[in-house]
């Protein structure tokens, strides 16, 4: 399949910045960017689509995420934390089901398409059933059973989150399909044994593995680390070996400065989830520092529970504001730092070192944003427009690995009606 | 004209709280609600909407814009503050007549209606362009002629502001459109000496004025003026009698606790511009604090050039997670408080006592929320969908005094097209 798209604007990755070529052509063969310029290719194309008045850019990468959990979206919203957590979210994900988790998960991935996501790392239980949706659907993902225990008496080998954790990879993380990547999880460190994280940690070493972890998130949980084992949560990963694969951690907002000299050192990727950070009082990630020191920061939306969407132009945007807000500086954040932690920071986190940036040879991972809102007008700078004027519903297209998976409010993988009514039909049974 | 909604959700203010009745009737006659309920009403009507799947509640109250101001939007958006101003902004205002004002306006209203803003409190010159603007679209605005001064030797009789001011008013408060209300304004406590500001309250006073002003946004300001005068800026209006009429004041971010108690004491209205204020570094506003002194506290979105949209459900959002990341508690702000402050809180604000809430009796200012998108399904608890999920393409409908002006993509009193052409001649000219 070649497709061509012509009389488009497009953003682009050039010396550090990006800059946007008007109304040019990007030809896709396959599922890769096989040119993009200004002369209009000579090839043939199977299909041509006019983007004038649209914008291509890199696709979202949402690389924090539990996707499932937009069945629990508004629930016990204004709830403190702990009366949350064990009155409404517990006690709902103990009634969950692989079908619940089917329907949530197809939900969810309308959702994210709408908004331009192309690819997700989640991290919740039935992975295999998100797996499925997934590969269904023509999206990508990191996927991963997240292993916790809370038994000081249980064994390694008793782990039946190491077992489901482990099998998932040997069925799914395939080289002939390297849309969905299989990787690896410790919930965090107050969820977990020393001795099945340090056992499991050796399991996911042993096969390379990218490891997703909770890191960080609230004051709480740090200082009841170093109490518990006198190190910071990130010294106790670090030295049960989480860091000596590839690893990347949710949240950081408590980092201390030397648990960053850590997270640089070792290469562990960083993801931002400032909407969750704020709507849960965790508070403010020093993100700025970790950008300075050159530690690689994505984005992500965390659950829709905490959230209360999966909206990227939602993170950009306060990702771009917060900061600048908190250090009472209006330079802290600028389009360009927050445009690339969604998109190539993202890609480079999953391991997914070809997507992220639209050039000739990366992956088709493309969306066009529609520039005809009022909102949207004047088009002076359109880096500005996609960082503090847009809204998710600008998406007008989101293409993954050369495919059209959304287009115009339709979807060409996904049956809406169904996924609605199967919704409906899991929270008769859940609430 | 008498308009009946069926099959509507109808989001309505009871005991503090707001509720949903589901499956219900609204109807209006003429500018006014004159039937909320579960029985059909037997009237007989012009027109009947079907509002299955949709949501009615009050629209929004911005009460703190620049409107022509999105003429700037996304310029120079990175800048430190004072290089954004004085090589950015100030330069391009400099070269903006009544025609681009008009086209500026005129985009502002496109983008105010489509996100569900029935009304704003505007501060910019020309104003009478912008009322003839408003008044010829069929929205509600609250305009004036901001009052500004550096020259210590210009007299009040001097003052072609002041006499700008006086004539928008004698134009343009009339009894027979209650939909535009003249307000009167001192631009900011740095921005006017105390001779022109004190002769302009005492016009406003004798008027009984709605005073609207900048007020403590940024350190540099309150400092600056406590220095000058050992004053706060506060203090300062306070002294000079502007908050012995009625009065607002957008910002309020570094307001002390005894400009607080002055605030409180005078019954000044504060108006809270979340996104600009982390936008261009100013800070947090101390919210949640002055909400429970029981201060009246609105919502504004500012200027599209430091925000960079008119988007009241962003500011909504921002609201309500900020001060919870600020303060580290989930619980500091909930979807009932800043759903009131966009809503009830900015009609007041306004003098709009019979506006901001549906109930019989008040004006007909409507806004209908389509549910059917992925991002708000399951339906479970309305007011969180609208606060953490919504995002203003979900608004189907803005209706005005009775009168649809915005419904499914489509103005009945503006001409996209005509105010997209005049906005490209006017970028034009600027840039």
């Amino acid at each position: 399949m070649k497709t061509l798209f012509k009389n488009a604007d497009i953003l682009l990755f050039e010396n550090g910045i990006y800059n946007v070529i008007k109304n040019a052509y990007l030809a896709v063969d396959g599922n890769k960017i096989s040119y993009i310029g200004k002369d209009e290719p000579s090839d043939s194309f199977d299909e041509t689509k006019d983007m004038h008045g649209k914008l291509l850019m890199s696709g979202f990468y949402n690389c924090h995420n539990h996707c499932p959990m937009v069945l629990l979206r508004g629930v016990g919203s204004d709830l403190p934390l702990n009366e949350w957590l064990f009155n409404k979210v517990f006690p709902i994900e103990d009634k969950l089901t692989a079908e619940e988790i089917e329907a949530g998960t197809k939900l969810a991935l309308l959702e994210m398409l709408a908004g331009g996501t192309v690819s997700f790392s989640d991290m919740y239980f039935e992975p295999q059933v998100t797996a499925r949706a997934v590969a269904d659907s023509g999206m990508k993902a990191n996927l991963t059973r997240p292993v916790q225990s809370f038994d000081p008496n249980e064994e390694p080998k008793d782990s039946f989150r190491i077992a489901q954790s482990l099998e998932l990879y040997n069925e799914w993380n395939k080289a002939e399909n390297d849309r969905i990547l299989i990787d690896f999880s410790i919930h965090a460190e107050y969820t977990c044994t020393e001795k099945i994280a340090r056992a499991y940690i050796e399991e996911s070493n042993k096969r390379k593995g990218n490891l997703h972890i909770h890191l960080s998130e609230t004051v709480k949980e740090h200082n009841e680390c170093k109490e518990k084992y006198g190190k910071t949560p990130t010294e106790w990963f670090n030295a049960l070996g989480a860091f000596d694969s590839r690893a990347f951690a949710a949240h950081c907002v408590t980092l201390e400065d030397s648990d960053m000299d850590i997270i640089l050192q070792k290469g562990v990727n960083v993801v931002h989830n400032p909407t969750s950070n704020m709507k849960l009082g965790s508070g403010f990630a020093r993100i700025p520092k970790m950008l300075d020191m050159g530690i690689n920061v994505a984005l992500g939306t965390d659950g829709a529970a905490s959230n209360n969407n999966l909206d990227m132009l939602e993170e950009i945007h306060l990702a771009s504001v917060i900061h600048n807000g908190y250090m009472q500086d209006a330079t802290v954040m600028n389009a360009d730092t927050v445009i690339k932690m969604a998109t190539k920071n993202g890609a480079l986190l999953q391991g997914r070192d070809d997507c992220g940036e639209l050039k000739v040879g990366n992956k088709a991972d493309i969306i066009a944003i529609s520039l005809d809102k009022p909102h949207l007008r004047p088009i002076i700078d359109e880096k500005a427009l996609i960082t503090y004027s847009a809204q998710s519903s600008d998406v007008y297209m989101t293409m993954v690995d050369g495919k059209v998976l959304y287009e115009n409010g339709e979807y060409k993988t996904l049956d809406k009606e169904k996924i609605y009514y199967d919704i409906e039909k899991a929270i008769k049974k859940l609430y």
